[in-house]
């Protein structure tokens, strides 16, 4: 269950408002990267929680806390509107320098929203929830959380690089800050699970002995040519769960060429498909019939 | 530039067709967590990759194993599919046990394929491109393939517990076991470009005194009754990163409750929106003429 | 800014779980009609909110709420799967009576979710933002909350007649009861805003002395043999805003058949396209050079 | 069965051919405020109308008007894109006040569609036909449509607003009026059907004692200080279907802490999160083997 | 412009209603190969038509018949979805041969729809109009034409040959009958323009003197082997367009290993990324600062 | 299987790096049109076919080159990006000519790929594998296949005449060439299968004496005052596949107007739909308790 207040969780002030801007803030709020994303990931993750109830409760807290993240970046793309242009007219006056507003800003700002923030990415591309991952298992889910923080902290480093506005780097230097803790606290769930080591390969309850353990640790390389891979610390020494040892290996066709049975009568293919076994003239005549 | 083998890389063989199952192993080829996401993935990290070679090496190699596997895993469809049935009359004779056949299986493994892969998930849900992650940053997208391969392999345990056939069984046990690899060359190639700890805050090029430090390693809480969260490795001792200490916090309104300016003339807006700050009559007649 | 509280907002308990009514209930949590979309889509028309702040208070409330009833769906929804079969040999027991369960559930939710709630729908199709309407338009907005919770209750009742599980119909019709009430407050807050016959036409910013008022009330027929409509309301007796008079009409060309400029050259068309208005010879070989 | 006129409803004409224009216009074809989406939704309301013959006479008439929209709309779409730029070289000469128009135009109306308009909205993504609400329940689908054509009417006034273009205000003038008229029918029908109040809440077949009636016209707030809402018609007096008394009450938790079973084995969850309700070694053990 | 008449192309009947071919109808009307498809395909290529009127007029005939088309099947649907369950209670009692219906059928049929059709295909994904060709090259759009109406016919004959019921027999031999004509047609279009070798390669207007000739007319192989191909009419004789000969060549690297430049200050990467090419110490400093 | 060579197929140089070019360059790859969608759809193809092994052998050989031209695409775009503004005040200083860069670039390079290709197309919509046609029908698929090859060579023409560089126009030379001959062999296959009279109507398996014949060779006419169509080849002479002749004929309403049932009781529907066969007071009293 869940309560508001009805102010931000940290300020969010504009000094210029800039329409173009506010289609690059758009990519955190409705990209795969936003904010969107996490906080639905996280309350999903939560509220599937099968598990020790302390990873529910911290689930919860940061999804909670992300809704306000999603709060702030629609006021900083609503403030970033006012003033853009309405009119074609508008426009050409609106910014001599740097072209016309409309071609960099996203119309629908105007056409759709009245001037406000969108669910969707930098180019207008709704949110869509394929990208809420909630496996089931605890510990792929920790690694998908380090990446949306981590590409989300990406993302807010390429945004506040972008832009010139005070206002602008105040509330995107808040939101980094952020994702640098939550890239640390996604990983010290995993620590709090055993540790990485531990946790791989992940499911870890699925018993290594039931897999094709030749192929575990083998680094196949793919080179036309037979030629080995560059070297790399995944292609030799111990593999990072402790349970095998990197080599590299050229890839071989271990499987047959694959054959299809004919397709079917009534399963409107063309004759010449169904004829090709030598089935001969009757069975097809009949097929017609 | 690429070349193929028509043999497959692993034998699939299906000892017993089983539509059902079929439906179920799409979501290895066409889901979230399936091969065509891991493959092209590897592929655009590789062609847009920046930085020493080893590392588009290293990707190039696996995106091109991966193809092999979509492969596979089609080959594994196609040949479930066999005795499929085309009608209804054929589908009461089908399964008298278990119930309708067309019920369980993915109608358009007849009506749009005849008999064949789809590039869809277990629900005949189109795969999109949108999870292909390619950040431009080699921390984030090494993260973001260990999530791939996590979830990967956690699909295809459970795949492997679904299934009484033979040969299936023996396919999942080789797929598994390249996961079980791929899991680890990741995190090899993090541990190669200076470890976790040295990787995070991600994007590390960063200046973290640009960031609200005072957030950096707070974990904030949520209770609406202000009450601590249960004790975790997140909320206390040292970061994973090392670059500070987890303390939990209550969060707090340090920002403004927002106001945005109201609608302007000629924005679409209802009168009774422009009107409220006391513009007046002549303004709202103004908008009117 | 939010907070949370671990309980949920009202009991959600499964006497006897039920996988296959688990994907029905998914329609009411990721699909069109369901709770992910109210609670984005008040979120949004808060956040951009322009105008009286009373507004912006009553949306931030039921949005705040309605994240609530996700949660709740998203339980009933992971109860409901406790049980679920995890293999096809499982299965082919559970449910001797009805058929195969895994024919009807969401295969996902044990291959993608490990027996959880997905922000999809009945079908497995995810949630996509565009449905979230935020247009700027106070009333616009409110009808289409209303149309939201109409559908929404609409698609509580069906749920509520299709389950025969005490817990869940208790549930249900708690869902149904806060629907009837979104209906009612947001008509109310049309009537707030001066009643349905002073909003429209929406937007009623808009002089109408600036549309083409011939056709502003006009109900235009579209019957092949010129026959007139079936009576009602629509087409005859003032109109619902008073301000014009409802009168069929036959639909009539006005206008003209459009004539588009033939394709220039470099565009990618055929020469066949580009030759049709007497260009010439010269002029298609010009093209070619 | 429908038949046609080469000739348009309406006359479509432009003076000053403008490929920005083109593209705000697509939103008016494919975006979800469009009139791709309106004759759909009126179409597959009418071929499903269970119910009075008139509804669906009233549905067929205004569906089969809105195919001579889309049909106008994208002529005036091709009509502004005569003359675009198809070279970078052209570009830079098209406007040497306002910028580049290839920045400001969809580079799909020359690269896929070849001067011509696409089904797709202003950002060129494409419209689906999920936002076709067809709901089965009359009065929810009198909503929805009052909806569609109230965005609908804010989009063209805000196209309306942003051209300069005489011929392109008029036709939009035309669609503003339409609007008009369709807004006031949708609201006719419901008049029809016995008004709001009689209609409410929707579906009003369901018997209103079967529902939480302590929590029908309850106006639940979720300040977390526990402060009142803001006064409102929808927190006092009669509920608008006059069956009920609006007042505010502060959410409670009324339910549980929801605690899901622990992972079974085979699940493809971690170790760590089965073992955790003291199910002891032996049976995680039993798990791995 | 367009019209209707209430009455249908085709009549539409329905001996034994039966929700489970209504999903396969689905296929039908929202698949790719579906109806709406064809439907929208043909509208706008002919209001984007730029060459010869006599091809508008073509496509304007056939897209209105097929509007049509959707409505038989669309009424199809409703009519098999009579007497659907509407409570798992019902189910188990509706069909206790064949397994649950609520497993085979399209639930959203009654919780989305109440009992009518959705603009969705067999797995309740809606369509959505990317699909909708409409190139502005006409010989490009004939084929997808053909290919729409190919592919359309096999499912149409996949759905007659998948129901015993002989209303459901009649309506598709229709539909089949019609997709008959309509392959024929966009052929004869095809011809009309000069025929297929005339046409190829497709756009004709380009000049093949300006793309790199030596590879129009090689069928390249990439066996790793280097192993020629299967003998195919597709690798020797004179080339379709008459314009070149088959010839099959081994493919081979013509172009360098890529190098990008490494990612520069600012950008989000990584430090290891950008210092890789011996910027050295001062040059990575200096971004951090 | 499969393998790989670090080097491309072909040489991609750009001589003056263009990010508003490398957007129009994404259409190429995630576009319907584009080379991602003929890979995948070659793959699938081949994998699903059921018939002589040489269509297998051919379908393989081109989608495998297939792969090397998203490479050299995506190579194409990343060099393009170089030098791109990565703030808003190098923007300004970077094209003064032509106006903001930014305005015109897709912000995802710099904002989710830090200067580095997407899978998307030119809008920034990603690509969805519903565009990868393998139908099981291999006449249907060969017609798909020239359909791609076509629209794609259209599109490679527009980029080639769109750009200045000779860089990328000697890369897309090369393309344009590839797809002249793939539009070649695409024809060829069908020709190896008999020819396209022989072919159609696809499917060619199903007997025509099941069509309603009648309607097979009619080219119906939807003109609203019943006026003859334009003359051309679709509706005068022998069919294209020599089994019909083709006449024009009027529509004319050979079925029914549609009746549905009413809703019925608990279906979510109105009352004054349920009640209007005149079910009387009874009935409807009994559906509310």
């Amino acid at each position: 269950m869940y309560l508001h207040d009805k102010r931000l969780q940290f300020p969010v002030r504009v000094e210029k408002p800039d329409p173009v801007f506010a289609r690059a803030l758009q990519q955190a709020i409705g990209g795969v990267e936003g904010e969107i994303r996490v906080c639905l990931q996280y309350f999903f993750q939560a509220w599937g929680q099968r598990g020790p109830s302390k990873y529910r409760d911290l689930l919860l807290q940061t999804a909670t806390e992300e809704i306000g993240h999603i709060e702030m970046l629609a006021t900083a793309v609503a403030l970033n509107l006012e003033g853009a242009p309405l009119s074609e007219q508008e426009d050409v006056a609106a910014d001599p320098v740097n072209g016309s507003v409309l071609n960099g800003m996203d119309m629908r700002h105007v056409l759709s929203a009245g001037l406000a923030a969108l669910p969707t990415d930098a180019n207008g591309v709704p949110f869509d929830t394929s990208h809420v991952y909630a496996s089931g298992n605890s510990a792929a889910d920790m690694f998908s959380n380090i990446t949306a923080e981590a590409t989300g902290r990406v993302l807010a480093v390429r945004l506040y690089n972008m832009t010139n506005d005070p206002g602008m780097k105040e509330m995107l230097s808040f939101l980094i800050a952020r994702d640098s803790m939550h890239q640390n606290q996604w990983m010290a769930a995993l620590e709090d699970m055993g540790g990485v080591a531990a946790a791989m390969p992940i499911p870890n309850s699925f018993p290594q002995g039931k897999e094709q353990e030749e192929f575990s640790y083998k680094f196949v390389t793919t080179n036309a040519d037979g030629s080995p891979p560059e070297p790399g610390r995944w292609n030799e020494g111990p593999s990072i769960d402790g349970k095998g040892q990197f080599t590299p290996e050229q890839i071989r066709p271990d499987g047959q060429e694959p054959k299809l049975a004919p397709p079917p009568p009534n399963s409107g293919a063309q004759k010449e498909q169904m004829d090709f076994l030598g089935r001969g003239v009757a069975a097809v005549k009949d097929m017609l019939s």
